[in-house]
Parts: structure tokens; C-alpha cells; sequence
């Protein structure tokens, strides 16, 4: 028999946990601007920041995933030794719920919160799909007025102003849960009598206009009816309405019109003799009133009861923000950028803690769709610019460069001494890596002389774009020699050039 | 035997786990104000952001705790189906180790990066000490050159003034490993030919100088020496050596001197002989002069051994900055504020990835306790103002007052509308809660003459606490009445007032 073979001191593997991953330079400074930039108009509205233990017990987060599309996602948990089962947030609403009835004879009613955090998820880990993202929040909590959803409303549009898309560029989007129970009302699934009854078909009904986005008109009024065979053939059984019933949720889905007044009329038809039903007709109208006297009009906010996501998670009216204009998708194709933000009013969250009913709303920014959108456009802010590089060419003399730096940073210049080792090639291309729009360079013989020599990379990398010929490079100023008492004035005009650049 | 009682639905408590919190309003924004400040520095010293993911293999994340008070302290664990057993990180340099060894190919070298954010340590909770805690840190990767300490130790310097620290109520003390070293040598207990003898007893020398602000310096004495009996009556066993060999090492810790090029004399004769030992006192030497190229003096850094912290972590250069002015402690005694930031050069954290020792060194500011010395000494920022609260005294008419609120927010006021059921009473005891500078109150009459009444509630505060008769009170300005044209400029008058007051 073979020896066993000495064991080998493994090493640990140097990678984030599939799922995770780490934000480099201008990936933090760029989503940090734009939270920035968003939670000043929330500020701005009235609303306080609140920033909640990251860890919660089980029992307190509870299960109230909004994404109905992922039902068995969980959480990241753990047994505590004194403290029991604990985990990390899976989002901003659930630890609110904890947080105002925890603090609530603190707190001020109606509280307005706005959060900002990562959230984490045990789910399978897929492309673009991570296990650690960021949300951003805002909520009103103890305010029943229809006044609380169209100030959130307001809010969501500025803040998405603020961040950096042009009116016209998007637009919010309302419906309302309560059309949809009147609709089911007058489907025949929802007796307000007895609304335990008919509950799995409601279910049905929800599951299946939840889905009108990937399976279309068609595919949602199979499930209204007899059910739908998939393409790879499995059945999905629906919620057997008749054609008459099939057509009434239907006809909410189509239920948009010209303008709110008309559309919400059309509601009314559909809902007539819903006492539920009417009062999301109501609730609709009344927040397109609030909006104009705001100054939002229909080419920033609309009623449109084709807005599904969420229906079967909230409780009242439901708003999501889309952006209008196209990009390509991986194949080329163009396609609407789609939704960025949702939200909608949910007056349950509070109660399991205190038994009391709480009113509530409120909308979460999907922060890295958002800062997708802001790239596409151009609008994430300029990148960070490279530092300013002091080269070492004798290393004897290590306290003068860190001398010219200091000089350079003290004027509010960006700047780095070279701090590794090797010659000044190895330098100049650590400058390039760094993006440095300018390297300084002081040689034994510019040292004798009271001069540095400052080479604009910048401008060096505009020339290598556009020059042909040899003797053009050797006529460009790239690299200039100034007495040293001149460094930080003509490091700034060089900087200044090339912003303008 | 009597029947078992019907099961009661269990409500959850709404409470943190102990030992973790929830920051509300001006806590967050102070502490974002500070950051901000702070990391504005770092960013123009080369610093690059770093975001690294919260959650880290348990394997990567190694066990590389700097604090020797805590050696027990753990993290939050869990076993994941597919990664195998993950846990929250418990500080940012372990994650920053693990993220240069995954990057190396497409970072800078030496890469200069800086980290916010909260890190988790699974220990006892006690008062004031909790389980999820924010860290500043900013780190050079790559670079051997006492430079690079010296930069880390002027951006430390130039970020509490950043912060609002001002100069002579700081300063930063530098200490190093090798001296220690250099100083083992020559008490006998380090032999450079076979560095593995006298570990042991090498030990208890450096727990008995880390305990020296706890101890004094008699009880490290007695450490060094024989031993040392505490109060309770145990024993701890000492290192054992001879007087000598002990009053080499007090000599080290007792080695400051009027000036730092006295101070490195001092040293030079203590470590004599010692390779290590000097090498110890020329790095410090060359970290002075390069702070003093850059203009930093002995009023903002001084060189002293009796700097102790972390020596046993890190293997050259150590910095601690500490705050020199007094606070009262919780019994009312007067003591300095101390340390709220340390660090220094840790040569051997990526190889453990790699196999190739990388240089490192670093600072890791407590942003907690640099928070509360701001609020100590009055510089965490203004109190954010609370919002111009608008009352609603007509719920008809909800759509008149929510344009008021939108033409405030589009003056850049902040300002909400309440949006709460109640009374005038109520609501003004909300705008109380909120801080508000302003009401403005729209009843029918005033509607029908076109006015607005404006309650001044800062001045209406303000007055209260001087005014003694009811006359007084009367002849002030504290509501006035405006038309409503004119509601915005006279909001804007009134919150120049309350802030010039």
C-alpha cells in the first residue's frame, strides 16, 4: 500500500462567496452621488433618515417578501447562543415595521423614514443577480390619507429628477388593490360576505395578471379560464372563470384610457356595485387630484390599472416608476429600460407586532437599476479623476517629492507620491493605471536647475488618439518643464485644460 | 387534572437582539457629515473607495483580530448549502487582504484604498459596546517605503481636522515593532539565530506592556520580574527577567524625550548592538523627516514609545491618535478624551492567500468615539431643522394645502404637509415634535381674505423661555399673518431669523 502523503498546509481561496462581490473606485462614488442626490429631496419632503441593525431576530423579520416571483427565497440566519434564531435583513420595510413599533411613543405620527442599506438574500445566486444589493426607501407610517401616496409619488419623481433622468424619460405608474378586489367582486370570486370563500381561485386569479409581463394577454386569460399548457407542455390548471367573468378582469387590465378622469371612469363601469371597488376608484382620483395641485401632470404620473407587480402583496394603491426610453438588450435588441421603483400601501405590517392596525406606504428604489439607467445615459457623474503622480527618480531625496505633494494636495489637487519601487517606465505606467492627468518628474539635472518637468498624460493620451506622424507628437506641449516655485499653479492650469479637454 | 389553556397566537417582540441598535435622524446624518469630511481627505491623498462584500468565507476570512484585550471574541457564523460556512465580517482589513490577493492583476501596486462601513463581532454586548459598529480605515497594499506610513500618518493628522478636531487638541504618536524587538534582544529574550527560543516568555513581556494604561508601570514591572498578584488575590506569572534585563524594557516605554531626534538617540542606545533594534529606530527617523517635509511638527506628531497598542499585531511602524483635551467622565472626573484612531504596518496578511509576503500598513479611525468627541466639544454639525409643517384645518380641502407644501419644497424649504387625523391642538404639537421652525395655518376665514397665518416656532420657543409677563408676550411677533401670495418669501424671511437667532 501506498503511503498516505504528508499533508499540505492548504491555502484559503482569495473569493467573495458566489453571489457577492466587492464595489471598486467610481462603482461606490458613483451609486454614493446618486443616493446622495435622492435622499436630499426626501430630506427636502419632510422625511428623516433611519438606519436599523443590519441583524434581526427571525421571530421580528418575520416573512413579508414582496416579490411574489420568488416565493422560497430566504434569509441568511443563524442560532444565536442567548438570543435565538437571528438573521440579516432581507429588506428595508420589514425592519421599519419593527423599528415603529418598537419606538413608537418616540416617534412622531405620522413618521416619515427614509432608509438606505444593503439587503441580503439566500437565493440561488445567478447572472446580475446577487445575494447582497443595495435598496433605498422612503415610508410614511400612521397616515391614512390618499395625501401620503401622492407625496410619495411627488417624492419619486423629483428624486428621480435629482438622480439624473430627464422628465420624459420616465413615468410613475398607479393602480389600486381595491379596483382589483372589486373587479374579483364582480368576477364572482370575492363574496365581501364571506371572503374566506374563493380564496385559492382569487389566488389564481392574482398569480396569473402577476405574470401579464412575460406571458401577455393571451397566456393571462388561459389562467382566467381553463388553465394554459406551457411550450414544454406541462399544464398549469386555471382559475376556471366563465367567459363573462374572464372578460371583467380582463377589461381591468385594458382599463386604461386618454387621461385619468377617463380611465378612472372606465374603472367605475367595471366595479359598479363594489363597495370596495369604488372606494379604489376613489382613492385613484383622489391621488390624481393631490398630483395637480402639486404641478404632476400626466407626462410625469399616471393611472394605469395595467401596473400588476405588487397587487397581491399590497393593500390599497400600488405605483411603480419606469423609464421610457430604449436600450439594447444583450442581443442587440431595443427595449424600454423598464421599472426602477415601486411601492404601494400595505396597513398590516405593524399590527403582528402590536395587534393594532397601522396605516402605511411607502416605495424602494431598485439602486443598482437605477445607476444601470444613469450609466446608460451618460448621467452617473463624471469618473473620478486619476491623482496627480510625483515620480521618485533618486530615492535619497524621498522627502522633497513627499515635499512637492504635500504642496500639490494642500491646494486641493488630488495628488500621490510614487510609492513602490522601480524605474521611472515602471512609474509613468502605474501614473497610466492610475489614470494621473499629469506626472512630475525631478531629476538630478532639473533638481540643479529649479525646474520639474510635468508630462499631461492627459492631454498625452488625446494626442496618441488623433496624431499620425512623428514630427506632430514632438511638437506638442505633452511634457513641459517649470521652475519648481511654479509646480502647484501650472499643475492647476494643466488640470484645468484638461477638464476642458 | 385541570385542561391545558387554548394556544395564544404568540405576537413577536419588536426589539433588537441585544447588543445591536437602530440610528435615528441627526445620528445618521452627523455620522455621514463626519465620513464625508473625512474620506474628502483620503480621496485627495490617492485613496481609492472600496466597498468589499459584508458577508466573507469564514476560510478567507481567517482569524487576524487585532485587539489582544479580546483574543475570545468571535463572529456570526452560518453554514451555507453550497459555500460552506460564511460570516460577516468583523473588520475591514481581513476583507481587504482577501480582496488584493482576488485583484492583483488588475489593481495598482501599491494600491492605496479606504473602506467605510459596519463590521460585526459576535461578543458579549455591555454598555456602550455593541455587536455591529461602523470602521473608517485606509490602507496602502504594496508598498515597503516608510512613505507610506508617514502619508498615512499626515492624512490621519489632516482628516481629524477634516472632521472638526482642531489643531492642539490632537495629536498622533508613532511607535515601532522592531525598537521592541531591538529591545528584546537586548533583554535577553530574543536571539535573531533562533527566533523561536523564549516565545513564550516573549509573550508575557508583550501582554505585560499592552496592559500598561491598566497597570501602571510598577504592575508591568512585576510582570516583567517574577510576577504580579492583582487585587483579588491571583497570581499571574511573570516573564521572569532578571532586573537588568527588566529595566531595559521599562527603559523602552520610559524612552520619550523633549524632541524626536532625542527620542531616537534614546532608543539607539537601548537597542545597541541590535540589527532589528536599529533598523526600529532608522525607520522612525525616516518617518519624522518625512512628516516634517510635509510640514507636520511635533504639535501634531511626536515619536514615543510608550505607544503600546497593537505592537503585537503589527511588525513596524505604529500609530495611535489620541485626543488631548478633557471630558468629564461619568462620575464628573476630568479625563483626557484619548485614542480614536490607531494603526501602523502589517507585512504578512495577503501571503496567507498567496504565499508571497505583501507590504501593508494602515489606519482604522472609531468612528463611534469620533463621533461623540465632535458632539463633545460642539462640532458634529448643526441639528438637521425640522421640516415647515403645513396644518390642515379644512380636510376638504387637502389639495390647496398640499400646493402650499409643494411651492415651499420647490424653494428648497423643507416641508411637509400633516398628514395625521386631529385637531389644530394635535397638529401643532406634532410640528413641536418635529422640530418645526414654522406652521402655516389656512382656516376658512383666512381662505376667504387670501391670507396665511404663520406661526414663528422657534421664535415662539425662544420667547418663551425669556418672557415673563403676558404683555411681553403679546407685543411679540410670534404668528403673523401674510397674504397668501406671499407664503413663501415670508417662510423664508422667518427661517433666516430662526437661524441667525
Amino acid at each position: 500500500m501506498a503511503k498516505t502523503k504528508p499533508t499540505k498546509t492548504r491555502r484559503p481561496r482569495a473569493e467573495t462567496p458566489r453571489g457577492f462581490r466587492d464595489y471598486f473606485g467610481a462603482e461606490v462614488t458613483e451609486r454614493a452621488r446618486m443616493l446622495e442626490r435622492i435622499t436630499e429631496v426626501y430630506a427636502r419632503y419632510g422625511f428623516d433618515p433611519l438606519e436599523s441593525s443590519a441583524v434581526e431576530t427571525v421571530e421580528a423579520l418575520g416573512k413579508f417578501l414582496p416579490d411574489v416571483d420568488r416565493p422560497n427565497e430566504g434569509v441568511f440566519a443563524w442560532q444565536d447562543e442567548d438570543e435565538g434564531w437571528l438573521a440579516l435583513r432581507y429588506d428595508l420595510t420589514a425592519p421599519l415595521a419593527r423599528v415603529y413599533a418598537q419606538h413608537r411613543n418616540e416617534l412622531p405620527t405620522p413618521y416619515r423614514r427614509y432608509a438606505v442599506g444593503p439587503v441580503w438574500r439566500n437565493e440561488k445566486p445567478g447572472p446580475g443577480r446577487f445575494r447582497q444589493f443595495y435598496q433605498c426607501d422612503a415610508d410614511t407610517v400612521g397616515a391614512a390619507s390618499m395625501a401620503a401616496d401622492a407625496e410619495i409619488c411627488a417624492m419619486l419623481a423629483e428624486a428621480l429628477e435629482a438622480a439624473g433622468i430627464a422628465r420624459g424619460d420616465y413615468v410613475i405608474r398607479i393602480n389600486d388593490r381595491k379596483v382589483l378586489n372589486g373587479v374579483m367582486e364582480r368576477a364572482g370570486v370575492l363574496d365581501p360576505a364571506d371572503p374566506e370563500r374563493d380564496a385559492a381561485r382569487r389566488g389564481i386569479v392574482l398569480r396569473a395578471i402577476d405574470k401579464l409581463d412575460r406571458l401577455g394577454r393571451e397566456g393571462v386569460r388561459a389562467l382566467l379560464g381553463a388553465g394554459r399548457k406551457d411550450e414544454s407542455g406541462d399544464f398549469t390548471p386555471g382559475a376556471g372563470l366563465d367567459d363573462a367573468a374572464a372578460e371583467i378582469v380582463m377589461g381591468f387590465l385594458d382599463a386604461r384610457r386618454e387621461d385619468g378622469a377617463a380611465t378612472c371612469a372606465r374603472l367605475r363601469e367595471l366595479v359598479a356595485g363594489s363597495a370596495v371597488g369604488e372606494e379604489g376608484v376613489a382613492e385613484l382620483e383622489q391621488i390624481a387630484e393631490l398630483l395637480a395641485a402639486q404641478g404632476l401632470g400626466p407626462d410625469r404620473v399616471v393611472i394605469d390599472p395595467s401596473v400588476v407587480r405588487g397587487l397581491g402583496y399590497y393593500t390599497g394603491p400600488v405605483y411603480e416608476a419606469e423609464l421610457t426610453f430604449e436600450i439594447l438588450d444583450e442581443k442587440g435588441r431595443k427595449r424600454q429600460f423598464g421599472s426602477v421603483a415601486g411601492g404601494g400601501r400595505y396597513d398590516d405590517l405593524v399590527k403582528r407586532f402590536t395587534g393594532q392596525s397601522v396605516p402605511a406606504c411607502g416605495v424602494s428604489v431598485g439602486v443598482d437599476r437605477l445607476l444601470a439607467a444613469l450609466r446608460a445615459v451618460g448621467r452617473a457623474g463624471d469618473e473620478a479623476p486619476g491623482p496627480v503622480v510625483v515620480t521618485v527618480m533618486d530615492r535619497a531625496r524621498l522627502a522633497d517629492y513627499q515635499r512637492m505633494t504635500a504642496e500639490l494636495r494642500a491646494a486641493g489637487i488630488r495628488a500621490e507620491m510614487f510609492l513602490g519601487g522601480g524605474a521611472m517606465g515602471k512609474q509613468l505606467k502605474y501614473a497610466d493605471r492610475r489614470a494621473a492627468p499629469v506626472a512630475v518628474i525631478e531629476g538630478e539635472d532639473e533638481r540643479a536647475r529649479g525646474v520639474v518637468q510635468l508630462k499631461d498624460l492627459a492631454l498625452g493620451a488625446r494626442l496618441a488618439a488623433q496624431i499620425e506622424t512623428n514630427e506632430e507628437w514632438k511638437a506638442q506641449p505633452a511634457q513641459i518643464e517649470v521652475p519648481r516655485a511654479e509646480l502647484v499653479a501650472e499643475v492647476r492650469r494643466m488640470l484645468a485644460r484638461a477638464e476642458r479637454g
